[in-house]
């Protein structure tokens, strides 16, 4: 094991065009899938290396500001930098400076999440293992100690924390055979806001050839009948066995999401995503209520480990 | 009344340093005053100027999100931009690209927010009056269409927010006066978190001598006695007719918010201002019942009109 400090912080700007129609979404309609790309130089040459996902324009300012908001790691020891990680993120988010312009959101909050995953990247490469292997060799006072709890104090104390993760380390082996089967995946291409119905149709089946059992589509069409169209064509493509999760991006007000949510009941989705703004708590609160038993899926756009505090409320 | 078109954007990364102490509290240790400047300017030679503030580092990247953002503006009548104002808002900041590194909040939002100051600035510049002056000459409708009510829809309907509008009209001569008068301000540069006990008292005797009579004090020390002895030192020095308020600027977690809030209303504050952190709508909501009458200051730090409808409900 060498504890290799970090001698440097670069960037790179990351950008991967897609095929027409490929990534569109309600609100997103000229995605160019980018990464916000934070590399980390240790001074054995090891390098670290972090992503974060962006569309495009702008991918460039979440670059700048992991090159502001990581400074401080450079002369810093891997180990000893992984030995009090949540004390380090809460550092390099509370920067006197950068966190007025979070905070704990947005820009900032990406840049931070490309540098966490370049420390992380970093500390695996050093110990000579892949970084599952080595998460799973922590002690839970390890794994306590990569997290910053700070504001989470009323629902989850460190003492509650350190319990939880104790209690799970019995059941551990029952859930070994993870490594070996994997988990299954979804199929979220097939069904894109642009794709025409033949589109969808072609890729769906060759999806279900390939093994796949379970789909994702697009909805919040400016033309309300198209959801409903396209829902019930993808329905009858999988057949009843066949799981489908409908996505409307965060378009939807919440009196229209609520009643597209209805509709879209009649075609047995596991979740509907994004069904309306993230930041509108008490609309998710609402609309979960609304259209039980069909879940909500939220999360991509919820800012920090404060909101997601108040949704679990 | 001329009906200038925007010709170009461009930006100012402005900076202020502050002399030794000023502008720190409990969390920004270290700021310089900062502007991401937005100027607008319009093809007869106006210039509209917008602002927003932040603490210094960072500025840039705000300056770089509006130069994104405000793309759009170019080319456009002003006149033509402010009869739908609304609209334009949320097109500027649905950008297809730019929205995912929101949605609408820290540097995206605080770009939009100078880039509507620099609109507004051009548009009263061009009819060549105080902006305060055609706000008051617009009709409610006017008003209406300078707001984006997006996703609002389920507790402000256009309907209502015109009925509200339009049900201030008849009292307005009685609010009037106010243009004469002016509103009452407060001293917030007499409590800043690194000024020693002297310094604090011998602003506070100066702004007292110079008519004001409500001081802010920067509260959120490492040693919460220095909090408490410095809430008395000031009560004592404005006397019980002045008006104090506090000001945590974010930095305690929920349970110590509530054990220092308790211990501080002994001081009669007007308010205690950003306590815990701002998005945590649960804990502002349980820590308001805990302290009345005390009122809890928020908002600095409320990212978009969706959380304060949280807020609000």
């Amino acid at each position: 094991m060498l504890d290799s400090a970090i001698s440097s912080v670069s960037t790179r700007d990351a950008r991967f065009p897609l095929p027409p129609g490929a990534g569109t979404d309600s609100v997103h309609t000229n995605s160019e899938y980018s990464f916000a790309v934070t590399l980390l130089t240790g001074d054995g040459g090891l390098q670290g290396t972090g992503i974060v996902l962006t569309l495009g324009e702008g991918n460039r300012l979440v670059c700048e500001a992991i090159e502001l908001l990581a400074r401080p790691l450079v002369g810093t020891a891997i180990e000893e930098l992984m030995s009090d990680f949540g004390r380090v993120s809460r550092k390099l988010a509370d920067d006197p400076s950068l966190r007025w312009l979070g905070p704990h959101k947005g820009i900032v909050h990406l840049a931070l999440a490309s540098i966490t995953n370049a420390c992380f990247d970093l500390w695996a490469k050093s110990r000579g293992k892949p970084l599952w292997k080595l998460l799973l060799e922590l002690t839970p006072a390890e794994v306590l100690r990569l997290l910053d709890l700070s504001y989470l104090e009323d629902v989850l104390s460190e003492r509650d924390a350190l319990e939880l993760l104790v209690s799970q380390v019995p059941s551990r082996s029952r859930r070994l055979p993870i490594l070996q089967t994997g988990y299954p995946g979804y199929d979220t291409s097939v069904g894109w806001m642009a794709y025409d119905d033949e589109k969808v149709r072609d890729l769906t089946a060759r999806a279900l050839h390939s093994g796949f059992t379970a789909f994702k589509l697009k909805v919040g069409s400016e033309d309300e009948g198209r959801d409903i169209r396209r829902a019930a064509m993808l329905r009858k493509c999988v057949g009843e066995s066949g799981t489908l999760m409908f996505d409307a991006n965060q378009r939807w007000s919440l009196p229209v999401a609520i009643r597209m949510c209805r509709e879209l009941m009649d075609f047995q989705p596991l979740w509907i995503e994004e069904p309306t703004h993230p930041d509108d708590l008490h609309g998710h609160a609402l609309l979960a209520r609304e259209i039980t038993p069909v879940k909500i899926a939220a999360g991509e756009h919820i800012p920090n480990r404060i909101v997601f505090k108040n949704f679990f409320e």
